[in-house]
């Protein structure tokens, strides 16, 4: 059986991960989890395709492609989660379940990250778990398209 | 006499016109869309040029641009609609009559899409009449360059 | 084929339209007003029927009545538009195709301007294109009640 | 005994009931409503004078004549119990027991439906228990007028 | 034909009715209006169940244990109604209808007590008709499972 | 010389002035107020004109007619002091000095009636001076059609 | 019979009346302002006291000896109207009749010069009637003072 | 090597879980939740100990043992979550990792569950997944109790 | 002469006092701090009465109870003291003079921690002041029950 | 050994207190009150130094000279409590415990006393226990520079 | 050439300048950075005069005084900055050109800091940047000045 | 020595510099500024390199190079000031010292401009000084460095 093509996507600021105080965020790049997000995928039997970006245009692009060519989105959109009314529209398009995923507890932030656009019109989100969240989403995205499939 | 030359932006998403859920938002294309204006525009005396784009910075260079090209711009901002502060100046220094259109009646959804940072630097907003709010956009546009003509 | 009745209600000095700093707002009158939206309406296949009223109970009275007797309302509520919940429940107790207008941008003004009651009831709104909101409105009824015809 | 005058005042958009959307809400009409609560009213020793305005300076009038000519009032103020200081006030003036009666159930409707203007100089409110609310409060009003004469 | 089994929930603070300042607040007790509510309730063909509790937990065992036993729940949930989202929800659970009874009127008091969790998933309202209120809350009820029936 | 012509406004309930609670508010009726006026008025060479009515579509016609008629309005809009737009706007067409009066200290009552519509298009505000205060704003609107006379 | 004392306080900035832009704001200097209301105070029978301090607490201590030789007071507190709580108290625990007066219409001005932490003690305030509303004050004061002797 | 103690914290109305609308929440009861999430915790090397309670008081009891007694919380609060400063002072005191688990997507719903009193203080939050949420809220757990192991 | 009767309320979380990192908040208990207060009480003159609980409608019966056999109450309500008012309304019950305690400042911590829903129908509030608050408050409470008996 | 120095600073109208309604604030004046603390400070092994002004200058300047010659400051800021940014830094700048003292409940008076702007950098907070609250204070400000000496 | 005078006012606090945790904020006295602002002065070819005070009414009357005295302030009004409608409205009384300077970034506080009334009536503001931010305010009002007299 | 490498960003709009309306805002355009800009760091020992775009992601890249090859920030974010969470997070990866500049008193402009996302997290903002404020800023970096150099 083929594995399923889910498009993780991950917004501004997080091309760093791993290069900026390793002691804190620990030494895993952007490079490091996409592959860690590949394997696992492939354990879930899905196919992950990783991309990123500093461009909320780009990312749009890319929710637009996604809706013909994956079967669902995981996405961590930075700091355009709290702001960007075009990249929630973009994730409505693409008409596929979201799953919104945070590295660190946006919640135990400051008040302006308290608040995401996205979260409404995703199917869940899972923030404060570290670069593991990206795996426990792809292993509910795995649950979620079988379901659909079903 | 020569065909008074406008400006007709679109921003994220309305590429995906048409392509997404017909039987709800018809089947007018963007394409067909940009045709329509093109052909109304003549009826009314303007060279309709009609641009696209996903991303905040290509839209502003496309302000800036306008002020020397066009006498008036039309504009679906999308999602921005509600953001874009950087957008909104650049409408601000093109110095040019700016009518913003939203297909659909942004007063009758989310909170967050009532407001418009746009509607304060224009000239007057048509909302929530279809694909026709454009071609009236355009009736509306041909009398005010017509009067600042005059 | 017999025109479609549609109904034009201007509410609170709007009857002041034209005798008021014409330099600014134009010579244009009230009944020149509606005289040139019967004309229009005539090209639109659609006979137009004005009224005006300072009253908020008034403009009631001819929303119900409106139930029975014509397929469309056009609506300049003036300063009601921010305040009356009365006139908003009149206008969805008529269940009729609504539209919005009004002559200055209303979103360019005080504070208290940029909110409408009647805007989420409404099909749609056009505002800041002077008189000419009113004939680019018919020409939308036109085609929204031949789309509920057809 | 005489039976004890009562005043029930129906404001904006009541005139229309049981014409709108019958199936949903039911056939009775204000005549039938009112003829329902003159008949309860006499169950309970009350003459009860019902009307009806879209006007909110004729329900003013009839609060301030009310004052002179009977000894409560019940009112459903429809959309002006969000709005109407005025009318607040006459109420006031009046000096009398008020109920306030809503047929459907305001505070599960929109935001602005939450807060009403006469609540805070009512005596109680009844609201969401569709036209039995207006029998309910007429009982209520016997024994708050017993009250007050014992 | 078998009385309709209904549910009386007082919350916080209504175990003290009746001994706490009786010259304004009146002699009756709390068993002395669950005795009448006992008694209207059999003249409307209900039979009424009233228990009474200052615990949430409590409270919301009694909403999920109604789900099987009772046909409609009458709730004056004291203080708790401006506060309890977990009452809320357990109210919901029991998916029976629901109306909400203050002795007070409590637009008319403190800013805090003027919006109730509770309104929102209930049928309706009564308030400030002093214990009458359970009595026309009784009334209706009898006449919503009548309709639930039918 | 002539007497200037002068408008004074009083809104909805004004005429109840006098018939409630003497004790309270004095004995001075609406009647013994217009005359007080209207005997001031000509001491400060002011041909005062009164009127009252509870309905603001009757205030705003009459600001339109003060227009062409009066040379300035003094107004007490009761609550629709707080309300209302219309008759805020009506104020403005009719393009004259207004000076507002509130027979209440308005900024020490509910927090609703501290802002006024009115106030911001008013030349100035006399408040919680009793009757006194039409007679003061009477003398100032005397030195004010003085000076744009002068 | 003996003038009636009454202290007249005005606020930061008022010294420098009649020296700004007097073509703007006239040619009247305080000491102009003080010499005229001494005057108008005698025809009231009031014997009138102008104090003028840019101190918080000079005017506050002023407040306090009012207490024991004055019988009204009338102030102009300047930008401490709208911020100072303590010289509240000090008004408040002079326990005399204050009426509050502004030069200019302190409603068309910025939104936080819109509210006044001293109207709410003062028995009334006149505000945008220029110079004249000291004038005002004082006759109103003569005829609040007469009424407490009465 | 010994299972690490972990304590599944269930809020009001969790013990419906099931039996309220199968069709909707599925037919997995809290006992069966209690059950998969038991022995999932074995394969990530944890001993998994769930209670529910709808009662704030017993909650708290639970937090302050499980300081003694646990390595880690897990905690769906229900309705408690949006509300509950006493909760969140509980699970503070009991200074071990606790981890935010939500069956629905609390963002997509009202208003006021967008809010949680106790993210702030956890690790992180896992939301709108289902029951699924559960499992990876343990395996989180896991990684997290062996980072601090280690 | 027989020691008064008052009642010390302890509210959720206070059990765990002594236990939770000493070097902070110091090796006293819950234990010592009631010896505390027992002994202090005795040399003001009071039998203190000290009751602890985690769950809401506890603290909300021994309220009521007090109203029968205490003098006073000293609360320190926990994370209740922000949200809950059905305790507030118990102590309200009770009609004994009431002081608030907090060992913590709660106006330097998070904000939701500055509101306190007792603080307005308590005598006053001492805060901040560790557990000499809790001495502090029952001397200013002799002094209070005195006058009362005086 | 010697006494420790520990400013107490009253400021705006608190040179009132005894002079103002003796029946409700009792006839303590501020020379009383002073000497009371005075006295207690020796009990408590303090030397209490007292001074009253009602400048917020002359209190700042107090501020900074106590960082030098006192080791505590109590402060009753009166209406500055709840305005000034200024003297709260001053009271930072001194570098020294600091007791907040209210003699009222400002909880329970108008909403804009209810936040402190010295709270937040006090030690901590006494209020409505009268004039005790200081005596009380200075018994927690004895302990506090006990510790600090410790 | 004479050098053009410049006021530079330092508010509340400021005179504590180096006197505090010199560590932190330095060994600049006011004294020394006054010194430094003359001497930067004379090389931009203004004659700097400095003063401090913690008395919104002494920087009043600076201002006022200024307006003949000098052609610029630099101002640093300290905790006033945030709160002061007198201090302000003194600074627009001098009509000179202003420039506001902050040692520290008032953004990275407080939230009560993050607002200036004076800022909107300034030239500009310098924040963050040390007492570095006096030299460059100098520099930048010497361009100002002299721009003038151009 | 080496000048020291400096990086001036420059976001959307200000491209347009010196061509909109120069008889406001002046002749000098981006290449003018800049080049001023490189000279005035050559003279602070600063190697100033210069950039602009309109693209928010453009920007963000940039930061993230300057972390390897710059030694400060400066930065006129345009209207991206206001809004975007992304481009601080961007400058905070950067962890370089960050000085905020813009042209305009943002303070003094509309409401939505008094707001800096970016502010927090810089070392200090100029605002309102024109161009002049660039130079500034750089004068005020050459002191940062070399402080952190040091």
């Amino acid at each position: 059986m083929v594995d399923i093509p889910i498009l993780i996507l991950n917004g501004p600021n997080l091309n760093m991960l791993g290069k900026r105080e390793p002691a804190i965020y620990g030494a895993t790049t952007l490079a490091d989890l996409e592959a860690d997000c590949r394997e696992a995928g492939k354990r879930f039997g899905l196919a992950v395709d990783c991309r990123q970006s500093n461009s909320e245009g780009q990312l749009i692009d890319w929710c637009h492609q996604a809706r013909d060519t994956h079967r669902g989105i995981i996405i961590n959109a930075g700091g355009l989660t709290h702001t960007s009314v075009a990249l929630r529209d973009a994730l409505s398009v693409a008409e596929l379940p979201i799953i919104e995923v945070h590295i660190s507890n946006i919640h135990a932030r400051e008040e302006f990250r308290h608040h995401s656009m996205i979260a409404p019109i995703a199917v869940g989100m899972i923030c404060g778990l570290g670069t593991t969240g990206y795996r426990l989403a792809l292993e509910a995205m795995a649950e979620i398209v079988a379901d659909i499939e079903a």
